[in-house]
Order: structure tokens, then sequence, then C-alpha cells
């Protein structure tokens, strides 16, 4: 029977296209999201998942749920019995979280701990945490590898990221501790494994802005743009490995190619065919200016590495983008 | 009339003489403590309160309430116009953190999270959260001073300490944002602050290890020990420099003076008359070696410096183990 992987945040961009991978590898993801970032569809399905459905020909377990809502989540861990947590739900735009910190906090931290102490009640020891590569902060260092130090983050979105892994390493830890004595340690199910991906972009909103103006950083802002593909496939190749790693293990996901934004606006405006209107404006404020990976441990571990380029990413974006010109929201499933 | 201040925690071992010290300054405290550490006594209330009803002729007021049950919270509010928040409830052992990091992280996180939560949707801006020296972890110099980088601390414990230090000032630069527009904005009451307080000690629980037997740090563990007094005073010094600082600030609260293990059993010695049987010990994995704060700036900005030294120090706490040897639990006010 195919393990169960319940998927928090499954609805949205990064999760949705885990769900894929996941079915693809023959695990069965139960997902939940409150619709704070999916778009509703019919039956009051993520609108995302309600297409997988229908591409896969397959039905995807779905519960609207907060984790703010602890007995919501219980009800869930008494329902299944879950192999492993992907955890990708959270609130995650820089600006408002300088604007609304404690809802941040709330919402990412609360809704972590909520998770966290079910987990453990269920017994259920196998966590992939979906972190960010703002975590580093202003990079010491290029490319950016796991033992970069980690905290830097200025914004309280970075911060609950951060806070989340300390809190994940820490929990890892005592658990450890806890079932030590020999009689009792089985390692393969008891790590916690907190996993990093490094610079998430092509959200389709990104991508309106890209059609009319970018703002920088241009030229000098190089990023590490990674396929949304291969970034689920990546954290498929780190769930795998979860049977095999004892602790808690960060693997930094990226191309290990820097890109700036100007190369973007270049490789779009070919895969696009149109001219895109850009102005070069100052750097936002907490903007860094260069930021990308060095991806080799999850190639030696995980056995994982970007398979797509940018011109691929530009040619899928823009495919997707001109059979949904409005995003989810008003399109509908050809 | 008296304004009211909010003291969470305030039933425990600093609390409780921050609690004197603002009778005496004449606020009106409002405690709540849920007793996780103070001691209960006689008619519900925490017996450190029952003794400052007894010594100084007056009724302090009083609910057994946890942070995490924020409709209690919310209800406290409703009940008093508070002008300040003085937050000193958490849990607070090193080694328990390291077992249950999630009910560390649980208590003192979404604790802190409801608390703000209330004080923003009250309206109450005032905060002195009591943090600790443990955030500067293993210091780069030495005295402490405010600019020694925060968040090398390794303990559950002291993360949660330094994660509340990060949120409050989110929240600080938040809410100063959102009140910018120039003809709202009374700077005086908008002001949070992060008091953190240099190294506590003296509870009456590690006193009682000090009559046996000492742990190391020896006599390469150099602290900067202080009088609970002074510190209680210099808490109420950052209370009182509210109205005058807008935004965040940090305070560290210290004599300035770094004194052994081995002085401190010195002393302990000639204010008891007794001999102390001692036996030196490896360090304690985490332990520093030195540690103590440059209160410079206290005194600058606060007026306010260490009046005990370590003659006094001891005395006091011989004098108060002494009247109380089983500590609360057992005695009674004479």
């Amino acid at each position: 029977m195919a393990q169960k992987v319940l998927v928090t945040g499954g609805g949205g961009y990064i999760g949705s296209h885990c769900v894929v991978e996941l079915i693809e590898a023959g695990y069965h993801p139960v997902v939940i999201d409150d619709f704070s970032n999916a778009v509703q569809g019919e039956g009051n399905v993520p609108e995302s998942l309600r297409r997988i459905e229908k591409f896969m020909d397959t039905k995807v377990e779905f519960s609207e749920l907060n984790l703010l809502d602890k007995p919501g989540l219980e009800k869930i861990f008494k329902q299944h019995s879950f192999y492993a947590v992907m955890h990708f739900a959270g609130l995650k735009a820089v600006g408002e979280s300088v604007e609304q910190p404690l809802r941040y906090y709330r919402v990412n931290l609360t809704g972590t701990i909520n998770l966290l102490e079910v987990m453990q009640a269920h017994g259920v020891h196998n966590l992939v945490f979906s972190s960010s590569a703002t975590v580093y902060g202003d990079p010491q260092k290029l490319p950016i590898d796991e033992q970069h130090p980690a905290g830097g983050c200025t914004n309280p979105y970075g911060k609950t990221k951060f806070f989340i892994e300390e809190m994940i390493q820490d929990q890892c830890s005592a658990e450890k501790v806890g079932t030590s004595t020999p009689s009792v340690l089985t390692s393969q199910d008891r790590s916690v494994r907190t996993h990093r991906e490094h610079q998430i972009t092509f959200y389709p909103i990104s991508f309106t802005v890209i059609k009319n103006l970018l703002f920088s950083p241009l030229s000098e802002g190089v990023r590490d743009y990674i396929h949304v593909v291969d970034l689920a496939k990546g954290h498929i190749a780190a769930l795998r490995k979860l049977k095999d790693n004892d602790g808690c293990k960060v693997y930094n996901l990226g191309t290990g190619t820097g890109y700036s934004v100007l190369q973007m606006v270049q490789a779009m405006e070919k895969a696009s065919g149109r001219e895109i209107a850009y102005k070069i404006a100052p750097r936002r404020s907490g903007d860094i200016a260069s930021c990308y990976a060095d991806p080799r441990l999850a190639e030696k571990e995980l056995g994982w590495k970007a398979n797509f380029g940018l011109e691929r990413m530009c040619e899928d974006l823009w495919r997707w983008q001109s059979q949904n010109p409005t995003g989810f929201s008003n399109s509908t499933v050809q």
C-alpha cells in the first residue's frame, strides 16, 4: 500500500507541484490548505488540485484546514497513518510580514508548533520542511552551501523560516535523546529533516509583473532561478532520503547558476516572442545583490539536480500564462 | 490615580521583586501567574505576593492565568486600563528546554504572541520585556554591551528569549509605521522596549545547591552576579523611561563586575559563618567561561546602577535561607 504523506499548504504553488511528484513517485498525498494562497476551485477544492485530478485522472484527498486549528489537525492524524509530512503551509509575503509581524509569527510559528506537537503525539517523525534561501541573509560567500551561517534575515517572514528550522532541529535532537535506548531506537523513522529550497521564483503573480515592468535588482540582481518541477522533484528526493538519514539535515536546492534579472527579461522575450517593457529602478531596501546555491550536497546525497534551464523555464511559464491570462481565478481547464 | 501595570509571571522570583518596587514607585501592579514557577500560598495566591501584602500592608491584585489562555488574557485587559506591561512569564530551565523544546516554544513563543496581540487589540503599547544574557551566546568581547551580536544561544530556552526580542522589535517597527501620520503619532505612548537583564542568579534553589556542592564553572567561570533588588529597580527604571523613548530599546543590567564561582563560595562562607563543601567538576557543555555586562548605557539613559555588592548579596541570601530553610514551600510568614 502506498505510504501516506501529509502535504500542508498542498494547494499552493510549490506544494501542488509536489503533490504531482508524490503521485508520480507512488506516494499517497493527503493535502491540507486554508486557501490563504491557493485559489479556490469548484467543489471547495484548490483549483491547482482540481487540475491535477483532471490531468492525472486520479483523486487527491483534500481537507480545508488552517494549522492554527489544532483539533482539526488532530482529526486528520487520527484518520490517516502518515509516513511523513511535507510542510509548505505558511504566510510568505516579505512586505506584508513587515507590516503585520504578529500575524506572521502567529500563523507560521504557532501553526508549526501545532503541527510538530500533533506529529509527536501520533508518533510521526518524518518531516520535509520547505524553508527559504532568505534564512542566509546577505550572503557571506557564493555559492551558498549548507555550512553558510543562517539567521541573518531581517524581515519577519524570513525570521519565521529560520525560527522554524531551529525548532525542528531542537525537536529532532530531543526525540533522538528520548529514544536513544538501544532497544527502542529505530533510526530510519526518527529523522526529522529541514529542507531549504533555494530562491523559489516563477509564481504566476511575479510573471504578471515581469510582463509590464521590472523592478530592480536588475543587471546587478543575480538569482538562482529554478523550475518549480525541479524544485518539487528535489523535495521528493529529500522525502526518499528520510529512511537513510538520522537526525536533521539541510539541503540547498538550486541550479547553482545565477542569472541576472536582465538575462531573465531577455529569455522571457525570446520565449514569448514579445518585447518586454522594463525600467531600471533603484535597488529595494533589503534586496541582496547576488544569491545562488551550491547544490552539490543535494546531488551527492539526494541524487538530485536541476534539469531545466532558463530557456525551458521561460517557455513553460509563457505557455501557462498564455493559457491562463488571469491566473487560476477566471480560467477553466481546457 | 496610579498607573496600572500588568506583571506577567509576577509571582516568580524577579517578577515578585518588581511588584515590590512598582508599589514603592507608586504604580498599581496587576499580577498574573500560573504557578509554574511561583509557589502557591494560602488563598490560591503566590506565596511571594502573600508576603508582599503582609509586609507592605497592601493588597496586590492577582489572577491565576497562563498566557496560553487568550480569552482569559482578553478578560484581564477588559477589566483594567493598563499603562504598560512587564513581561516575566515563561519557562526558564535550560536543561528541560533541551529535553522538551516544543513545550518551551509553545509556552514562551505562543504565550508572548498572545500577549502582544491582546496588547495591540487594546491599544497598550508600552512593554518592558525581561530577557536574558543568554541571548548573547558565547561572548565575542567583554564586557557585553548592547551592540554585542545577539542570537548565538544554542539551547531552546535561550532561543525563545531571542525570538521574543525579535518579535517585539518587529511589532514595534510595524506599530511605528502604522501610526506615523503626523496627526496620530504620539511618540511617548508608542514605544515598545526590550529589556535584557544580565545574568539572573540567586534563586533560592541555586542557593540550596551552593550549600552542598558547587558545580563548575569554578575558578574559570566568571559571572555578573546581581542582587535581585537591584535588578528589580533596573526594570522599574526601564518602565519610567518608556515615556521618553520612541521605538524598541535594549538595556543590559549588571554590576559590570565579574566574580568567579570560587569568590562566590568564599563570600557565602563569610556571610554564613560556615564552611561550604565544594568540588571542582569539569565545565558543563554549553557553559561559557566568562560573562559580565557593560551597564553604562543603563546608567546613562535610565539613571540606574547596581548598588549592592557581593557581600550584601550573600548576607541577604543567607538571611532568607536561614529563615526559610526549605524555601517557600513549608515556611510561614513570621
